[in-house]
């Protein structure tokens, strides 16, 4: 395995750096990389990662096009090739979201990935899904069931497993994703790359087929911060035609982050020792480098994950999925089939009285940032076989799920950053999160955790904090 | 009809500012005043202006116990008799929301009337609703129906229907009350006085028996924007206990008020044709008057009040009032119950449904606020007497919500300002609206059309646009 240049995950391809320096140099071109990105997915064969992809033939002329655009070379994404979850729309492509019956050719193209191939990137195809975007674990599918790219039956995770995937192996240095309540980062920990979820509404969701309309957003998946810093650069804009649309927050501006990491004791690894190991190795690492730490309780955290998984936002997915389900029930995988019919028991009563209590924890949390700027968790607690997930798919999705589930209902950013293996030789994560429109905040932490140069000081890590591999010796 | 020198309202009493003056300097005294309340509320009877009063003794012990304070005399609000909605708590008074069998003796007082107490205000009783806050027409009370200071039989408006008339009848100068779709604003707008409805959290909600917890707010009826400045200056502060507070906004910095008026067809006066003429001889001295004036389409606003009038926010009513309902249905008044049955039909997907579309027309809304500063419209259409109220109990109340339903859906800022008296004698009321936290902007132009002095320059009314009559001759 050689790594990248980009940052220092697991990647196995180039960054979005290197290949856009290739090509503005003349030392590689789009239709080089074209044929490079052609090759990789055929290696592979039906291995779950896409949903479809662009034809070789269509996809070097696609890069040909690009080359031949006046001033190309100066485009800030030129002929960077990429991935798109299939559940956003490319015009002339069908939108499936993993389900056959439900798909449709769509006729725009979602601006978020018009900016990307206004930028000059290389749409490649449509990455593997959770069914609807309804899950975590990346077996919710009627097509191959992806696995992690760290081998041993592990699920890619989900809901974008394809998405991923296609980064981890290489195949792109970035893909467009999506998180609800965890889709852009849980997958992210599970092949050790970068899973950026950034404030609702910084990048249009126009295109996208909503999960849940209200908490959706578009992601970034990517090898390094570096790459997400330029992928977010073309991505965010105001969009008149989203109802959530908003500005992007300021850039970091230098000052000392106070690092937010809860008692030991709240934290939860659901037996998996080897992974607490791991985190609490990377805990002391942050304790013994940061400038601040403040300690912060996890409950108004978890109180509003378990209202997202044990309230009625479940039936918001009924707005988008209601007519689906009862005209062709049997169209859609049983799980999530269940999934959906469990908010059809909620009134609006439930609606507003969880609504209130989620106002409650909103305004809890929202007091912490007053005294911290980031929080940092794991990104998920244990890892999963494929075998355990089909075994117990509500169970599971549940742990998978227990850091993720709160971020959108709270409206937080976050990213998930790969910070080397286990001892047993599993992928780690932790998780940076911030406030709205801190994006730029919990990119610089993010940065500073894989010891990635970045525009601004970097005062919290005075020793490279990735890439280890983790004994359980190493624990607070 | 003697008016007070407090702007050129009709109120019959002294202001805040006069009554403090007078204090302060020993021209009168917090007993004097005390009696001279006790006097006047004895005067009129059981009118239906209040629920219950602090007895005289116990008011004029009050009144020395302000005076026997240290430094009392320099209090804001040193001596200055108010009134409180009877859905706000107050320590040891039953908070009763016109229903008896709901009443309860509160324990606590609301902090937003524990900061005018510490303010030296003195706390006079509390005054009617339509039960349970719902309702903008002040006939769904068990007690005795409460008449606008108009006479004619015409309804006081609601749901703070005695707030309003306490201050038009010049009991006392102002009255906190509340507003989730106009209760604020309708009844001010009954009886002549200014009734403003602030950015949702600016006031503390805390002790307020909610209606639609979301879209709840205290509020203030007084005679002139210089009371609401005052007492507003004392109950604005962030409270942590409330989930939906937040700071004020910033304070009007004298830049020219882009004013917004929507095309006169879309204004809709209900065969009211006194009524129309009235406030188009206002908008005609608007445009003759304002430094910029922007023509608004009014369709996202009454789209939003049709969500709120048609949709499922009235099951919101239910997390406070389902159990009640359940447990002793005959104890609600008959439209007030049946109003409560009515949110039972809807299930969480209307819900998430109707926010969807909500946020959509926020987010229309919000994109107006570009190219203006505050909307002016009627706050209502058109009066009505309490027998016909009686006769049409929903369909009056829709009437009367035309202009302000949509208010607190779209996180607005509203006030109603007494602009003098159609030609037939019935009171005329303009709105100023604004989006969340301009609350300082739209006081300045509510005061401008007042032709109040304030702080800030003056360029809007150049000349006096309120307290004229106004005939069908003056129509646009």
């Amino acid at each position: 395995m050689t790594f990248s240049a980009c940052g220092t995950g697991p990647v196995l391809g180039p960054s979005v750096a290197e290949i856009v320096d290739s090509h503005a140099s003349g030392s590689g071109s789009p239709v080089k990389t074209a044929m490079r990105v052609a090759d990789a997915i055929e290696a592979r064969g039906d291995d779950g990662t896409w949903i479809s992809v662009v034809p070789r033939d269509r996809l070097l002329a696609a890069a040909r096009e690009i080359e031949a655009r006046p001033g190309a070379r100066a485009l800030p994404l030129y002929g960077v090739p990429f991935g798109v979850k299939d559940s956003i729309d490319v015009a002339g492509v069908p939108t499936t979201l993993a389900c056959p019956d439900f798909a449709y050719t769509a006729e725009e193209t979602a601006p978020a990935v018009a900016r990307l191939l206004a930028a000059g990137a290389l749409y490649v195809g449509k990455t593997s899904l959770d069914q609807f975007a309804t899950g975590l674990n990346g077996t919710r599918t009627p097509y191959p069931i992806p696995r992690s790219v760290y081998g041993d039956n592990m699920i890619s995770g989900g809901s974008s497993s394809g998405s991923a995937l296609a980064v981890a192996l290489g195949q792109v240095p970035f893909c467009v994703a999506t998180d609800t309540a965890g889709s852009g980062r849980v997958p992210a920990a599970l092949n050790g790359v970068v899973g950026f979820k950034p404030s609702r509404g910084v990048i249009s969701t126009v295109g996208l087929v909503p999960a849940c309309k209200s908490l959706d957003c578009i992601t970034v998946m990517a090898g390094c911060i570096e790459d997400v810093d330029r992928t977010f650069d073309v991505l965010a804009g105001l969009d008149d035609n989203d109802s959530w649309s908003r500005s992007r927050g300021p850039s970091y501006g230098g000052t000392p982050i106070r690092i937010g990491l809860p008692d030991a004791t709240d934290l939860e690894f659901f037996g998996d020792e080897s992974m607490a190991a791991a985190h609490f190795a990377i805990r002391k690492k942050i304790l013994r480098s940061a400038a601040t730490t403040v300690a912060v309780g996890l409950g108004p955290f978890l109180d509003a994950g378990a209202l997202l998984y044990q309230g009625p936002w479940v039936a918001e997915r009924l707005v988008e999925f209601a007519d689906f389900l009862a005209a062709q029930p049997d169209s859609i995988h049983p799980v999530v089939r269940d999934i959906l019919r469990s908010g059809e028991k909620y009134t609006a009563v439930d609606a507003f009285r969880a609504q209130q209590r989620l106002q409650e924890l909103r305004a809890e949390v929202g007091r912490g940032w007053r005294d911290m700027d980031v929080l940092v968790l794991p990104t998920i607690g244990t890892t999963f076989t494929v075998d355990e997930v089909l075994a117990r798919p509500i169970e599971c999705n549940t742990v998978l799920g227990h850091y993720t589930h709160f971020g959108n209902l709270l409206d937080l950013v976050g990213v998930a950053v790969p910070m080397g293996l286990t001892a047993d030789g599993r992928p780690v994560s932790v998780m940076v999160l911030g406030p709205a429109l801190s994006d730029d905040t919990v990119l610089q932490v993010a940065a500073q955790l894989l010891d990635e140069p970045r525009s601004h000081s970097d005062e919290l890590a005075h020793e490279p904090l990735s890439q280890s591999t983790y004994t359980l010796e190493e624990q607070l």
